[in-house]
């Protein structure tokens, strides 16, 4: 595990916030980090040159989707995912745990593993921890989640407690199963809301001293506050000196809210999925182009934004839009990536000079600035690509 | 009209074709050149930076269209058409004489203009040539086309000539209507197949001094035989000193056939229709990316070409159409833009060396290479965006 290193660089005064430093075989990543979600290989209508001008350091692909189509031994032809779709800095898969929990049309959960009909065709298929880590191996990331059991919310506890403890054993056969010094194997805490349950779960993890944690699970019916309630007390029983990753969540509030509760990671298809539904995100609050109020708009999206969106007009992307042109949704996902990426590289400044407090703060309170398009973005958070 | 002017630099002494400079308010053009098609004010699925690295210096936008939406005047207070999409380089807007032939579910049209059921919606809209004229000024384009009336052929004679006198009437009615010095009008020649229609109707559009002149009504039905013929008589009876326009051709082999006879401009949504559905264009010809031989296949669309597309393997292009994303059709259409960019760049050192007719035939000899994508694009090449 040579290539792979975390050190914490600074620790905020204001907050549980840190500024820390994960060290890739495909290179560094400052974090707090969040990774644009490339499910199919490709991030959803952006090009990878974007992405790097836009900030991004490390991208999410998705395991279940890629060993479907085109299946992980072409990806592993082609020069394994960095070769195949031509992103040469770090790479995290999934372990297809989620997708078992949101896509599959069947998935029957026994000790051994998972067995699900594919949401494409509708055929078996068979996901255990070894062939989670087989299927990564295969494509070749920085980081291989291991394969968790994630349940719904809210669920009874014995249910709870059975999914914890089975992806506390999957853990160590995810581990038992590695083969590739130059992929670091992430746990996943599972456990609901249940403080006991997450913190017990969390403790048995870090025994196995795994090179980087997760919190699973969340993002599937619970509120907002219960989510936080749940980092507040998993974050703290997690390692002090591994990365901390909060998976598929969520809106720029709920990763302040994170980044202030020491997590450290993040992925969400929200920027891109909301792009291309005509959503964008402003320090104002979101943007939604449709609204007709925008037709003879000339101001960019949002006046400080470097992106390549915000070199037109609102009304010139609201025409995309509206006449269902490609290039509105390729310029609001980027857009929208720029956004999440820059409020990352705030979060890591503010953390540096102990004010990551005040920053949560003045970012809450532009994005409550009472306008029409100031709603809750629609869409849900921990859905795929 | 002096921000514009057209010099024939050189004649090819192998053929007819023509090296020019057509000099416009918002820069110069390298003839022949190849327009890429903006319809809805965005060539679909490219970024304007990338259309620019491809080569592309002129781009062509549809008046029947941005007239129905968002609405000329909308266009107008954005910046017009230049400050609108943000292209600062020379645009074409055509009349909407070919949409209301190609597109509209009802036209009528006598005298005075075509009354016609928009597409969209149903509603009846009005165009007359001084409509078109004052749409075209409202979008600010550099050139503006005259209002042409277009007939399916094979027609009969009575019916083409009859049109072709309209679109005469109608060129003089679009002169009278002109108010912008910034903006060229350029005439449309009709006449069918017919060589005394063409040549006649060519000759009394030339008695008009126009700053340019399109070859329309053609890719109509015709075969490329026909077509071929029309411009041996066509292209002779235009004007030596300004430039010649082919009208929404064509296929590279059209191009290349068209130059031989002395066309200078030309523009056709085939290069990024094909590309949103998998057929790139190379020089050993069209390769179909759905193909299931290309699954594994790592080497690029075509070794030498420098676009964006070209840094994938076959086999990670053909994945992404394989799974519905959008960066298929995004780097297959910059790729054939490219492709006929390069094409045209090709002619045009040819032309100056004298060559152009080696040029012509060692393009036609490496399309006919036997393969099994080798197929005729199955797409019609006159048909909008």
């Amino acid at each position: 595990m040579s290539s792979f290193a975390f050190t914490v660089l600074h620790r905020d005064t204001s907050s549980r916030a840190r500024l820390s430093r994960f060290t890739t075989p495909h290179g560094t990543v400052e974090m707090p980090a969040f990774m644009p979600v490339g499910t199919q290989a490709t991030v959803k209508g952006v090009r990878l040159d974007d992405l790097r001008s836009v900030g991004a350091q490390m991208i999410l692909s998705n395991t279940y989707h890629l060993a479907l189509r085109p299946g992980e031994t072409v990806v592993r032809d082609l020069g394994g995912l960095h070769g195949f779709m031509r992103w040469d800095g770090p790479i995290l898969t999934d372990s297809g745990g989620f997708q078992l929990f949101s896509l599959a049309a069947m998935n029957k959960v026994d000790e051994q593993g998972a067995v699900f009909r594919s949401h494409l065709d509708g055929s078996l298929v068979a996901l255990s921890p070894e062939r989670a880590v087989e299927i990564q191996e295969a494509l070749g990331s920085d980081v291989a989640m291991v394969l968790d059991h994630v349940v719904a919310l809210p669920g009874e506890r014995e249910r709870i407690l059975d999914a914890a403890e089975r992806t506390l054993r999957w853990a160590q056969r995810a581990r038992d199963a590695a083969k590739r010094p130059d992929q670091a194997q992430f746990a996943i805490v599972q456990g609901g809301l249940d403080e006991g349950l997450r913190v017990g779960n969390a403790e048995a993890l870090a025994k196995l001293d795994f090179p980087g944690y997760a919190i699973g699970g969340l993002s599937v019916g619970e509120t907002p506050d219960e989510m936080y309630r749940v980092l507040d007390f998993t974050a703290p029983a997690l390692p002090d000196d591994k990365p901390r990753y909060l998976m598929g969540v969520g809106k720029p509030v709920d990763l302040l809210e994170a980044i202030a509760r020491g997590v450290d990671l993040f992925d969400c298809v929200l920027p891109t999925r909301n792009g291309r539904n005509a959503l964008a995100f402003t320090d104002a609050g979101p943007l939604r182009l449709r609204n007709e109020k925008f037709q003879r708009d000339e101001c960019p999206l949002e006046a400080d934004c470097p992106c390549p969106a915000c070199r037109y007009s609102r009304g010139y992307l609201r025409h995309l839009f509206q006449v269902g042109e490609m290039l509105g949704p390729m310029l609001l996902s980027l857009h929208n990536l720029a956004y999440y990426q820059r409020l990352l590289a705030g979060a890591r400044e503010a953390i540096a000079e102990d004010r990551f407090d005040a920053y949560r703060r003045a970012k809450l309170a532009g994005w409550a600035t009472t306008n029409n398009d100031a709603a809750e973005p629609q869409i849900n958070t921990n859905e795929i690509g």
